[in-house]
């Protein structure tokens, strides 16, 4: 960050009076410019026992397996970002259930919140950022090619519940 | 947003290409600048049977009482988020045990989160953003007095909880 988003000027990077933590603050309006850890939300979709996940059309990690997920939205609801996101990625229609997984990931200033939920009709395909959508049984899940260690932590938290009959909210952090 | 903060230019609000909403783009050197919902982490804290609570002394609802509570900061996990703003607002060293509250807020942008954790001791104070702090029986908690709607959710659902015997995580969302 180097200029004001609101009048234009140059920033400095200064620890603001009261403050602990240095900030963008501008040299001329005096705005302090905080930058917060973005949520991404994203959903293990179920039909019947199989666990739909897409193959990335773009980077990072293009060509490796993902749950459907991404940044959320002002102006939306947890849920509604999990449901928006399968749609976007996997062009699949959904029901959230509950949330199943939160993890943190401190070095990429972000959070990640998994739902679970079901399809609500078995029809999917691929969105503009998916080469393709599929559904896996837990035996054929592509461990070695998932994208991100969050999805793979999202998914062994999920199955483990589903074999104990019983679901829980999982909360890591990934270093 | 009007200026870019990464080159100084002027910003214009446009669907980028291959996206749905609109952004501030930048006229010059086309950086997208995504605005997303910032994450408010906090803790029910208690000691024996009761909860610590912090009287505001800023605004918004300068002189009500509320968990500590406050918006999470890159580079830290979400029980780090807690530990530190109960620190910060009450002085208070505590251990974090679990999630209890996910509450979107989609009218405010935000998501907030309230962890169940304990004080190590029985020493507390004020912060700079608080009057005073002090721990509360159920029966004494001042519930007209409350700063947010968010932290009535949580306390509630902590409380109810808490006579069951059992802790659940609490999924809401303020309108």
């Amino acid at each position: 960050m180097n200029f004001c988003n609101l009048c234009g000027a140059p920033v400095d990077l200064v620890v603001p009076p009261g403050d602990t933590l240095q900030r963008h603050v501008c040299s001329r309006c005096g705005e302090i410019h905080y930058r917060n850890p973005k949520l991404v939300v994203g959903c293990i979709a179920t039909w019947e026992d199989r666990i739909l996940l897409c193959r990335r059309a773009i980077e990072p990690r293009h060509g490796y397996w993902t749950l459907p997920a991404g940044f959320m939205e002002n102006g939306e609801t947890t849920p509604q970002a999990a449901v928006r996101e399968t749609l976007e990625e996997a062009c699949a229609r959904i029901e959230v259930d509950a949330l199943s997984s939160l993890i943190s990931v401190p070095g990429f200033d972000q959070v990640h919140l998994f739902y679970r939920g079901r399809l609500l009709d078995p029809d999917f395909g691929a969105g503009p950022e998916s080469l393709e959508s599929a559904l896996f049984h837990e035996g054929d899940i592509p461990w070695q090619d998932l994208a991100f260690r969050s999805v793979t932590f999202a998914l062994r938290a999920f199955l483990s519940d589903r074999a104990a009959g019983r679901f829980l909210v999982h909360e890591h952090e990934l270093r």
